[in-house]
Formats: C-alpha cells, sequence, structure tokens
C-alpha cells in the first residue's frame, strides 16, 4: 500500500446488541427492552494500519460489558444506562471518546385481573425511544429522542403560495391529510431530575403542538413541535427533527360520476417530502461535540 | 410452446392498494386505514395460452374499483368492505371465484382538549387487523384476523419433559421468558351482529389467554389462546394461529463473576421456534373453500 | 377451557436456521450459504392439549440437526440436503410428516488472480434459489425453485383488448415496460440426475422466455416461462409461478413542453398487480402431498 | 410560541423519486435506474416560523424536475445526471445550497441471442452504486459511492492480540470467515475523464484488496480498501468506508461427537461490529462541504 495516506476520523464497536432487562424483585416485573450501539474513538491507528490489535478492545467485549453492566447497574432509562456504558469505556486506555446508543423498545401491561398480569406485556408498536451519550475526553453530552411517531391530520393543514415555475404542476390546497412520521433527537444541556418524565413530556408536547397546530407548511408544523418540546423540558438546549411528507393524494372519482369530498385517498408510499431542521434556545451555546456522528441536516 | 401442459389453479388482480376513508360528517373524523388486495378466479385461461384479454378485468380496473366502493359504501369495518368488493366481482362475466383481502392499520386519537383533538390521530403499531372474503359462485366466507400482536411472559413459562436424542443440549427449564408475535386468521360460520365488537372481543380473548395460561408448551398457550378466542365469539368456527417463539436466552454472566438470576436476556432474531395449529369448533363441518390460498399448516 | 374444540392440522419446527457450510478439501472453498426451516406433522397433539412434551422434538433439537448433518452429509445442493434431513426427520417416532425447506443465497468468486482468490467471495444479488422436500409417510416429495428473480423488459409488452366498465379508465397500450420479480416452485416427479444442472435449466428457461416472449398480457409471459421450464427439465411435472407486475409508469411530461417518447418512467412500489398460476405436465397425476403447506393460488 | 428558539440548519426537498430512463435510439436499450432525492438549503426561515411559502418550492415540484431534467438530458450516469439536477436548483432564488442524491440499480443484459436481447434486463442484486452532488453557493462537490457490497473471505483472516479484561471472553483465532457489507462513499477533487470507469476501477478495487489482503483486523482490510481505491483512482482524495463485521460463528459439534474443523457456521444477525473509518490522500486539503449532512464518523 502506498504510505501517502493518513486515517482520518474513525470509529468501531459492536452495533445492535439485543438487551432484555428484567426487574423481578416486586410482584409486577418491569422489563427494558433495547438495542444498544457502542462505539469507541481514539489512538487505534496501529489496527488500520498494521492489523495490531494492543489497543483493540474487542467487539465481543464491547457486547458482554453491555449485558454485565446491564445486571449490576440494572436499566432504570436508556439515558441512564448509556450514561454507565459511557463512563465505563471512557475510562479505558486509548479511549478518547464513545458513542453509545440506543433504542427503547416499549412494552404495554396486559391482563389486567388475571393471573399473569404481573408479568405480561405487549409490544407497543413501531414508535422506538432513543438516546445517545457521547464522552469527548473527560466531557459527556446526552441526546434524547424517539423515531417511528408517526402522526396524521385529517383536516387543518393547507399549502399554498408557494412559487410556481416551469416545472410546478402542484395545485394550492386549503385542506389536505398531513402524515409523517417524526424522528428527533433533543439535546440536554443539563440532566433533568428524571429521565422518563422529561422523554414522556417531550414526547407530549411533540404530540400535542402535531394536533392543535393549525398547518399551514410542514415547516411550520416542525417548528411548533420543536419549540414545544423545549418549553416542556427546560433542561432542553437544542432539538433536531426530521419529518418526511407521507403523502395522501386524494383520488379523482369524477370518471367514477363520483365526487370525492376529501373522504377518499391514497397513502402513497414514495417519493415523499422530507423537512429537516434544527431549533435552538437563544442565548444556549451550540456543542458540536454532543452530536458527532448524529444525522445533520446541513 | 408444447401444448402439452394444462393450466392449472390461477388467479390474479391488483395487491396492496393503499386506500384511506375518511368519515367526515361528525365533528370528529373517524379514519379507516387499510390495505387491500383483490383476487378474481374463473375463465382466464385464453390470456394465459394466447395473450387474448377479452375476459381480464384489469388490475387497473380492480383498483379504481378499491376506491370508487369506498366512496359509495364508506368503510366501516374491513370485513364489511371486502363483502361489498365480493360482491361486486362476484357479479362480473368470467368470475367463479373471489378473494378479497384487507390489513387495517389503527390510529388513536390524540391532542384531547385541543384545537386539532376530533381531527389527529397517532399510528398505532404494527399490529394489523387482517379480514378475508372469499367466494365461490353464490357462496361466501368470511375471515377475521389479525398478525403483528407481540406478546411476552417475562415467567409463568416451563418447557420440560421432551425426547433427548444425541442432537438435543437443551436443558429443562422451568423459568423462561416466552415471547411471540401472534398472527391469527378465525372463520365466521355466520355473520356477527358487530364486525368491529367480534374482532375486539377475540382479540381480548387472544392476549387475556396468553397472559393467564402459565404456560408448559408455547403449543400448550397456542391452544388456549384459540379456544378463548372462540368461546369469546360464538360465530366463529375455526381458528388458526401462527406463532413464532422468540428466544429470549439468559446470558451467562458467570465469567464476570455476576449470577444472572433470570434477569438479562439475549432477544434473538433467528432461528425462532414455529408453532402453527388449527382449532375447529366440534361438530362444525370444515369449509375448506373459505381457506382457499390462505396459509394451511399442515 | 371448554372440551367443545377439537385440534385440526397443525407443524412445529425451526424456522430461519442460517447455515454456512464450507467445503475446504481444495485448493478453492466451495461455500453453500442456506437459511433452513424444518417442520414435524404427527402425534403432537398432547402438548396443545396438556402441555405434554413427551413427544415434542425441541426446536432446538432440530436446529442442531441442521448443523450437525451439515458437517456429516455436506452440502451438496439445497435439495440433497433437505433430503437428508427429511430422512432423518420421518425416521423419529411420532413423525407422520415433515416439511423440510430451504433457500439458498449465491456467492460468486472473486479476487481471480490474487492470493485469496481460492477463498473470496461476493454475494450474488438478491435473488435466492428454493426447495422444498415433503414427506407423507414413507413417501417423499421434491420441490425446486426460486424468488426474487427480478426481470424487466423495456419494450416487447403490450395490453389491449380487456374490458371496459364503469371504473375502467386504463388506455390500451401497444408498449410498455414490463416488469417482475419471479417467485417459483416446481414439483420434481422424479430426481434428475443433477440438483444444481436441474436448477440451472429451470432457471435459464424462465429467463430466455421472459425475453423472447413478446407480451400480450403478463398471464401469456407467466405462461411461456412455465412451459419452458418444464420443456427444459423434463423430470419437472408441475410448476406455480407468482408474478407480481412491477408497474412503470411513463410521466407526462406535456405540461413541461416535453414529449416523453418512451422514455421516463416512474417506478411504481404499490399497488401492482399479482399473477399466479399452476402449469401441469398433461398426463402426469396431481399430487397435492407435495404442496402442503406451499402457497396455492387457487 | 415562545420567541426564545432561533432556527439552526435545515434541508427540506424530495425523498426517494423513483426515475428509470430508457435510452431507446439504438436496437439495443440502454436503461438508468434510479432512486433519487434532492435537498435544499437557503432563506426559507419564513416557512417554518411564519407558515409563509413565497420561497418554498415545492418538493412536489423538484420531483417532477428530476423527471422532465432527466429526459432533456439524458441519465449517463448519477454523477453527471445530479450535477444537471444541482445546476438548476443552485441557481434558483433563495437557494444558496443543495445536496443532491442518488442510488444506482444495476441491470444485466438477457437473452443473447434471442428476439428480445436487445431489451430484456434482469436486476442485479442488493448492491447498489450511490452518487452525491452537493454545492455550496457557486462551489459544486461529488461523491461517488456503494452500499450493499457483500463479501466473505472462507480463511485468510485472523483476529488476536486484542487487549482482555474483567469482560473478555472472545477466544484469539488464527482462521475465521470474515464477511462484511461495504458501504462507501469516496469525495471527487476533481472530475474524472469517464464517471463510469471511476466507479468501475473504485469499485474494483475495494473487492480486489478485500481478497488479496490477509486480514489481521476488519480495520486493516478496511484501511487496505480505502487506500487501494484511492490508488485506482487519482481524482479520489478521500474515501469513507463503513463495514459491519457479519459474524460467523464456527458451531460446537463436540456434543454431537463431531469435529467441525472449520466447516459449520452460524451466520449471525445481531449483533455485529462496525468499523468505520476515513482515509484522506496525503496533502490534499479536507472539504467539510463536500460531506453536509453525508454520515461522519467521529
Amino acid at each position: 500500500m502506498s504510505s501517502s495516506y493518513v486515517l482520518g476520523p474513525h470509529q468501531y464497536g459492536k452495533a445492535e446488541v439485543r438487551l432484555v432487562r428484567l426487574e423481578r424483585g416486586a410482584p409486577e416485573h418491569d422489563i427494558a427492552d433495547l438495542t444498544v450501539t457502542t462505539q469507541l474513538r481514539g489512538d487505534f491507528d496501529a489496527a488500520y494500519t498494521d492489523g495490531d490489535n494492543a489497543h483493540v478492545h474487542a467487539t465481543d467485549t464491547q457486547k458482554n460489558t453491555v449485558y454485565a453492566l446491564a445486571k449490576e447497574h440494572g436499566v432504570t432509562s436508556p439515558e441512564e444506562f448509556l450514561l454507565v456504558l459511557a463512563a465505563h469505556w471512557r475510562a479505558q486506555p486509548w479511549v478518547a471518546g464513545t458513542q453509545m446508543t440506543a433504542g427503547q423498545h416499549r412494552w404495554d401491561r396486559i391482563g389486567a385481573g388475571t393471573p399473569g398480569a404481573g408479568h405480561s406485556f405487549a409490544r407497543n408498536g413501531g414508535e422506538v425511544r432513543t438516546a445517545v451519550v457521547q464522552t469527548d475526553g473527560d466531557e459527556t453530552f446526552v441526546l434524547g429522542g424517539l423515531t417511528g411517531l408517526t402522526l396524521l391530520k385529517s383536516t387543518g393543514s393547507e399549502f399554498s403560495g408557494f412559487p410556481r415555475d416551469r416545472f410546478t404542476t402542484l395545485p394550492e390546497t386549503s385542506d389536505r391529510i398531513l402524515a409523517t412520521s417524526v424522528t428527533a433527537w433533543w439535546r440536554y444541556a443539563e440532566n433533568p431530575p428524571d429521565w422518563d418524565a422529561a422523554h414522556t413530556a417531550a414526547r407530549g408536547a411533540l404530540v400535542g403542538a402535531f394536533a392543535a397546530t393549525h398547518s399551514l407548511a410542514l415547516q411550520q408544523t416542525v417548528h411548533a413541535m420543536g419549540a414545544a418540546a423545549m418549553d416542556a423540558v427546560p433542561e432542553v438546549a437544542e432539538i433536531r427533527i426530521s419529518c418526511p411528507n407521507k403523502h395522501h393524494v386524494e383520488v379523482d372519482l369524477d370518471p367514477f360520476g363520483l365526487t370525492n369530498g376529501g373522504e377518499v385517498f391514497v397513502a402513497a408510499d414514495r417519493p415523499y417530502g422530507l423537512i429537516q431542521a434544527t431549533l435552538q434556545r437563544a442565548g444556549v451555546p451550540a456543542e458540536p461535540r454532543a452530536w458527532t456522528a448524529v444525522p445533520a441536516f446541513a
């Protein structure tokens, strides 16, 4: 190999470790169901250039560490558990930075009133609560988030006043279906008193703002959702939101002698609009290191 | 091409028509979100042998029919809507039989107390309510069902007493996680008074029996679930259930000086057990035509 | 549970066992990469009704058996390997019937001329070779097949002469794109001298007939493909083919002052046409037991 | 909404526009099958803050533009076509920057020697050629790439010499299967004479280096692959590679009285190792604007 290349940014680790952690102490079990990815940054150059693994904490070891620390510390929230993982890894030699991420899959209790009620659960859908903890040397950054939160308004959405050029055919509309599947990450400038309560408040604000906003553009709705989440959780300094516009196309029923009247729609798969934006609390300094290797929009 | 071949069973149609039907009359909108597939059987042989389309109702026409009849008749339940579609198609020339299937995606209302509450919804997860209506000549058969109902018991499940041969290494266990994702179809021998109520009752019985059954084998749980669904809905004469056994493997923490104690598990992707069975109400004659081209297990 | 229910058809086993089998003897390694599912039928009723596992060969044992027999017998072809598995399981007590299925993922050799050429491979796409071996008592049935074979003709496809009713809007066309993703199963009435050669011949005939047929309907193409496969492999007595019609819609460029001329298309996801048919060699008796629990079309 | 928030980075556009472009001039048709996403950056703030769409080029217009420009300019390569799209959009008012991305799906010719050979194709697998063109004001940046290139070495891979701590259980190995699915992006510091030839050369170098490298760590293989790609295409100044380590676990056959001997493996789904790194040509200045909103690793 030529010597004329330099190794740039890199990270490595174990991805998608599937962890289910039960708390069996009480008559009612608690379940935490997470998909965890751990990534290390630092002085691992010799592995790349010479196949020298003296610094390479095996990804298998990273997997074992997830399970062992889940036993030792429990999993009270994804944020808390990732903080435990991050503290472990940043203390290892040759580790200059870390990225710990998790998706939490939700389960609801079932069987109320039956013998199995305390330990029976149904999976709650496609939405996933997400968390990212990153370290850079001694500093630690925490992002909360969610993905797969699918929302729809059957009215209360307009789209008009946009530029018309040679390639514009879209008619203006004062009433359309607005549907999206929200992915959001929010940065905690400081730790909230209760990670679960903070997540619930942020999620509730996102949903509530979507419902309450009479939408002139999905951009406007995204902005209102982000602001509401920051209003609801004072520790949140910044939020990134990525929202597909899942188009619902009113079917032309005229050829069949019918008037649609905004009642029959095609739910289209592709293409879709895609609106991605960041909202920041005024006066709070940016912290790019919190967002390393997290999708950025511009 | 050789003349020594005969055309055997066949069907054709349009698959996965995405239909969203709103009811806008009341202050609160209702939304029905369906994926519909329509299939025709009958005298379409000349299309295969000679490319003669004189009998071939275009699949594009079948798609249009979904949207037009959704406007004309509304979509009060997937079963009811498929009955409308089936009645339309079985009346057409050259159509000897039909298979109409739908998956209904559930939406919950959101935004209680806000201006948009009456027309704002969040998608409820991965579970899909399914329905199949089939006709054979003048006769009509209806199946209800669901798929993607993911359930878990964190205790109350054993597995022991199985044969041990040269290739058996699995230890017996008196306490394991039992998890599955239920797919079920049930045949209505007669129409229930309310399709939605019947579905709710059947689903509730499946979930309740899963929770209440102390499981000695997933087979036993499947049997209890099927029986409970038929107990709950007297019009159901038969039920087919397909349940993967989504293995949760207790992690060996001994190498780390830790005792797991049934608290830390790997949620495995593949392979998985697969239990598939049919339960029939005693004394009710079988009706194979109801199940044409629906997955059978043996 | 009520005693008024009877257990109908059922089967159980281990699904999606991921097996990679190397042959390392020669300087050039051979690789067989299969996803295997094994299913047993027979007297397993007590497991359903009483949770009695005395007859239940654990699905974990079934998985182990896949790996152990792969070592002992090698994997020369999916059909041959499934025959080994089937012979093993049908000899066990309480097993009245079996269904063994496999998907084989293809790898091409890479690195010609370099030191690693004999043991380096690139995965060949989305197409999967499939096989099913079923036993019923002492009898054994073999299906070959494939799925995910995606084909496209950019011309040489028409669709016209179809019925026009109130809901028909599709114009006739004498030139369209025809695209599909072929799934096929074919039944060997007797074992061919070479499973791989038979598969290659059947696949080649399917592809060749798709290319060579000037299509008046996808039905006609499906028929020609099935006949060609049976022409190519005399041991094949029957073939089932399922072909989506993956619509490519010519974009209306008139609003932009452009004439499309059959050059610019939308490749649509959903809905799609779906054509499913069976072709049988004349004079060969049907064998429904070969097709138990394999998708049927009518 | 509170006034205390500021809009940070944002972009919007149309995602996953499915475009098939035929060239029908010659007896043999050419086909380009692309999935295109267009994103605009610039002064769109009023849409977010006030629902004012006066600056918002509709995403529907962006979709139309893809199809219209595909007609006007043809699609000779994804890079060339994205350059056309980027030139169009960066000339519009309020557009300060753009990100144009495409995945190209490959088709091989089929039916050699038959009448349909000139216009019949089979889809070539899961691998996708990718391209990104970004503009920032008057400057334009081009990335080539690919994803889904799945490679496997059945020997010639070791992993040893890694640190052992309390959570390390992985044994060292001098012979394992090494498998990965390559995603790579490479930055062209200047346009190559032929985009297709450059892509072919880079891809060939990645594959060749994977095969030829005796691997002591996947990191080492990744580094060798990146260096080889830059050796092969002098216009490439930088390459980012993301490689999962798709684990193949040798099955313990000892309980069955068998010796595995490196012949029977489980192909595991999750978790997987994940190695991500950047390689840069020495002395060439970095160009972060080329990588805006493209996955970064650290």
